[in-house]
Parts: structure tokens; sequence; C-alpha cells
């Protein structure tokens, strides 16, 4: 290799010269390996929910324009990062090869999931896509991807589908980062916005057993709040629209708020105002949802003169896949939730 | 009135209904005041940086068609919102008239800042702008704007030149969050990317007086690193790109990192990536500049597996201006920064 690695990728950065990868244009995907780089032959990928629902809204939900949209996107850049969201999502696969200075303790023929975005990881399709129908999130594809020396990729469990295991890892930031926020306040109350989702169900849970007092479960209509409560993981089911701040706050008031912490895991933009309002002096509110706006956070909270703290939901706490996987074996709400969605 | 007022300022939003006025395409502007509003006789706007270097940008540095822009702005939405950057800025003026039922504790004739966003405050300009090059961020103005009954606005101090003190309340939210997260930890590190800037020496000085063990100010070149070193208000001086996460890190390691605690008062995108790299694990990275890409900083701590939490830069802690009044007060440093400014 003419260049060293670097253990953040910066050897695979084509365009802008000196970003890192996932703020690059166009990554390097030659198939060769650095000495500290594994290469997967790639299954499955599985889109960032904001991105997938942008290039089906995009697309008018034509199944093959957003497939063509996938793939020119992966062309052009050689990783998949929508060019509006900014998001990508993950990968399943098997590991075809493994540098002799990979330091991820990978194997050949590990059959792993990425825990670092698709927005950073050198990726080429080879087969088009021709099995999905581009309606959902989760594609079958062929092809190849490599991982870097400080990438996390976590072996999928025996015990678990291999899709439902894929499913958790995908949103295990989440859960893990929710559960260090809680244990700082004591006996919070906890409000999960989008609690009927993925990274909405294992967060309730993860909140509970980090010692919430209450746990608050948002969700926009009836059909999820009939889901949400069988599936017994939230002390409290609310009905409200998170895009309107008056109505999520009053609702979040009703079901015994305000929030201690406010955990927002809708992928659709506009939730920040709703998210403060809803939220106690002091409090917290963690952003989950890549269709964050930063200004709107932040000036939406100096508007309402509100003294909350509020995080970039980081996708990476040590130990998150684990803990996610944990959560869902142990909570069988969550897990029922998880597999109405596969 | 036809309708009671909210406190935030939901009578005032004409358009999408229910949204917050920060949210709003557009706000109702009429003089008379609502029981719990206040109205200012504005004489003095000052444009968000971030804000105005895009306008600058966009109209390749024409002063006239800055101007225009603005005034474009204002006509459309009835506030000042830059629709590329989602950011406004703050204003000075008098208090012109007080509802009788106004919580905020101002008096006719009072002369004041606004301490929440131009983003949420109706504002009508009367005078075309036409005291304004179009060439600063200080625009001479008059017109009216309208307070809520949550709204913030600070009394000028008299020690203070007025144009003085409204430069240090526009960026006071920085310097009071930063000292609180500074508190959390035992004698840290903290590197304040643009520290030389008016956010950035405010929060290096606060960082020092909440604790820091050492204080590292970064700034993009020479020039600046002289005048940084001058003002004697940090520990040590590094010069870096801020958009180059490699030399960051590097610099910001040469001078006493990784940082516990890393500030990032630049207003140019792309600097998340670099902040995450600098700061050391379990530390904490702070975002003010407006030009922060939610997803790039998401994305980008999950892609370089960094356990750090970072945080939205709210610009509302009770108490702020008056902090940092006293921050510049007590650091010649700092003011000596700000008035180079003016």
């Amino acid at each position: 290799m003419a260049s060293p690695s670097s253990p953040v990728g910066l050897h695979r950065v084509i365009a802008p010269a000196g970003v890192l990868p996932q703020a690059a244009d166009r990554l390097d995907t030659r198939r060769e390996l650095w000495p500290d780089e594994v290469r997967i032959r790639v299954e499955r990928l599985n889109l960032d929910a904001a991105s997938f629902r942008q290039l089906e809204s995009a697309h008018a939900g034509d199944g093959d324009r957003v497939r063509q949209a996938v793939l020119d996107i992966v062309a052009a850049r050689g990783k998949i990062q929508n060019p509006e969201t900014g998001s990508g999502g993950m990968l399943v696969g098997t590991v075809e090869e493994v540098g002799p200075e990979s330091p991820l303790g990978l194997s050949v023929g590990d059959r792993v999931t990425t825990l670092v975005s698709l927005t950073l990881t050198p990726l080429v399709i080879e087969d088009g896509l021709t099995r999905w129908d581009g309606r959902s999130e989760q594609v079958p594809c062929d092809g190849y991807a490599v991982l870097f020396g400080r990438s996390i990729a976590a072996v999928i469990p025996d015990d678990l589908p291999a899709e439902l295991s894929l499913s958790v890892m995908d949103v295990c930031g989440a859960p893990a980062l929710t559960a260090r926020v809680v244990g700082e306040y004591v006996d919070p109350v906890v409000a999960v916005i989008g609690g009927a989702g993925k990274s909405g169900s294992l967060s309730l849970a993860a909140a509970k057993d980090a010692g919430a007092r209450t746990t608050i479960g948002v969700v926009p209509h009836q059909a999820e709040a009939d889901l949400l409560a069988e599936a017994k993981i939230a002390d409290a089911v609310a009905v409200a629209d998170a895009r309107d701040p008056v109505a999520l706050s009053a609702a979040v008031e009703a079901a015994g708020g305000p929030a201690d912490v406010t955990v927002v895991c809708v992928d659709v933009p506009g939730c920040e105002g709703g998210a403060i309002l809803a939220t106690a002096d002091r409090g917290t509110v963690i952003f989950f949802s890549m269709a964050t706006s930063f200004s709107a956070a932040a000036l939406g909270a100096e508007g309402l003169a509100a003294d909350v703290t509020m995080l970039v939901g980081n996708g990476y706490v040590p130990g998150h896949a684990d803990r996610a996987l944990a959560l869902l074996r142990g909570h069988a709400g969550v897990r029922s939730l998880f597999e109405r969605r596969l």
C-alpha cells in the first residue's frame, strides 16, 4: 500500500482532502485491505429511518426510483450517505478477510453487524440491489464493505434471529445513553417521544431499569398507544403529535410530567420545541432523531428561556450492543414490538 | 384582543398554526400589545455571526444586496431568521410600552437588549436600514419589536458602553454553560476552539474561574494567536484549522490535551469531527456554533467510537447576562478582545 493506514480511515478519503470519512464526499472503495482493516461480504443493509423516509417521500413511494437513488449515492460517494438527511444506516455480513494488524478481534466467517454508520464505511454494491423492492429499510444486498482499525462490529448472537439482532443493534446507542443520563437523576420522570418504536421501546425499558420513577411513552395515535400499553414497558402512555409543542407538553404533563429526562426517538422534523417545553427546569433532552435541527434546538431553548441540558444522541457508548440485546431478552414487551416490525 | 396571549408567544404565530414562534414561517407584528407583552423601540440589530457570514457570502460581499436580503426576510416573516442558517441575532432598544400584565419588570424608557433570539421576536423595520452599509453584523435600525411574557431582556448597565454590553450579552450563554460543565469535572483540561472570538474569550475566562487546570485557546492563524497570547486569558495557545480533525486534535494534544471539555465557538461548518477527536474519553463537547450539523456530530462520534458527551449549546442559563458582564469587568484581556471588534 502506498500510504500507511489511519485507525479512523483517513487513508480511504479521496475528497475533500484531510476530512474524516464521515465528512468525505467520496471514499476509496478498493478491495485490497490495509493491514489493520477488515473486509465484510455484505448480505443486508439497514437504511437509517430518517434517510429511508426522505427517499420514499422524494420519490413518491416509487420503489424502483428509491432503489436507483441508493445505487446512485453509493456509486457517487463510495458509501451510503443521504445528501438530505446526512445519515446512512448499518449492515450485516460475514467477515471475508482480516488484515494482519486488525485490532477488532474478528475471524473469517464471523457473522457481524457494523456499529459504525454506513456514512463512513467504504461500500461496493455488486448485485444492483435486484432483490430489494425499494419499499423497506431492510435491503438485501451482495457486495463488500471495509472496516477500519477503530471501527466497531459486533458478532451476531446465536440465540436470536439475525434480523432481530440487527434491528436491535441499529439503535443500541439510544438505550445506553438514556440509562446513563437517567442514572444521573434521583427518581426521575422519563418521557420517551416515539415510545413504541425501536429506539423508543428500548429506551423506555432502559430508563426503568436505570431507576426511573415514572416512564411515559408518547405515541402519535391510538393504535400505537394500544400496542405500547399491551407491551407493558411504560408506566403511562400518552397520545400527542410531537411536532405540536403545546399538545405534546400538555400530554406529558397529564401523564405525570414534566419530564426530568425527555428522549426524542421520532424521525420527523420539528420536534425540538415540544421536547423542550415538556421538560422540567434542569432536566435533560436527548435527541436521537437524525431529523433534529441543531439551530432549532439551540434557539428553541433560548426562546423559551428553558434551562435544560440538550444532548446530541451519540450512537456510541461502550457495551451498547450487548446491553441492548440484554434489554430485548429481559423485556418481552420490547421483543414483541421489535418482532412486529420485522 | 381577540385571543388570550401565551407567555411563549403562540398568539403571534400566523403560520403554520400551532408551532412556537421560533419555528413559525410568519409572525403577527401588530403594534398593539397583548396585556403581558412589551414593545421595544429598536435602535440596533446584532445579526448572528453565522447568518451574517452566509448572507455576505451568498451576495459576494455586496452590502446593498445583503441589506435588501435582511429587509426581505423581515418583510416576509415578521422576524429575522436566515432561511439557510436558521439563526437570527439580538437587538438593543428602549422600552416604549409595557403591558399591564408583563412579568419582565421593565419600565418605559429602560434601555435594554433582548436575550432571546430575533428568530422568534416580532419585528418591524421602519427606516429601510438606510444607515447600514450591509458590511457588519451591527445594524443601526429604527423600528419596533415585541417581547412576550416569558421573553428575556436585560437592562444595559451604566458602567459600560452600550455597544460593548450588547456584544457581550449576545454570547452570554456560552460562558455560563461552559462554567457549569467545567464544574462537573475535577481539574479538567479545557480547549476552546475559536478562543480569541467573543464567545470563545468569555468561555476561556469562565473555564478558568470555574476550576479548569489548563485552558487551551485554539485559533486559526498566528495573528490571532498573538492577540490571544497578549490577552493572557488562556494557559496555552494553539494554531490549527478547526475543520481539519487531524491537525486540530494534534494541536490540542501538543498544548496539553486531549481536552476533558471542548468548547466549539467558531462559526464555520465542519468542526464536529475535530472537536470530537480532540476530546478525551468521557469528556464533553459543547457546540455553540450555529454552523454545527446535528448529524455530523452524532455520526461523527459514533464513527470514531468516541465516548464523549455532546451538548447543544443552550443560549439560556439563568443569570447568564450578569455573569458574562462580570467576566468582562474582571478580565482585562477579555475586554480588550471585545473592544477590538467594536
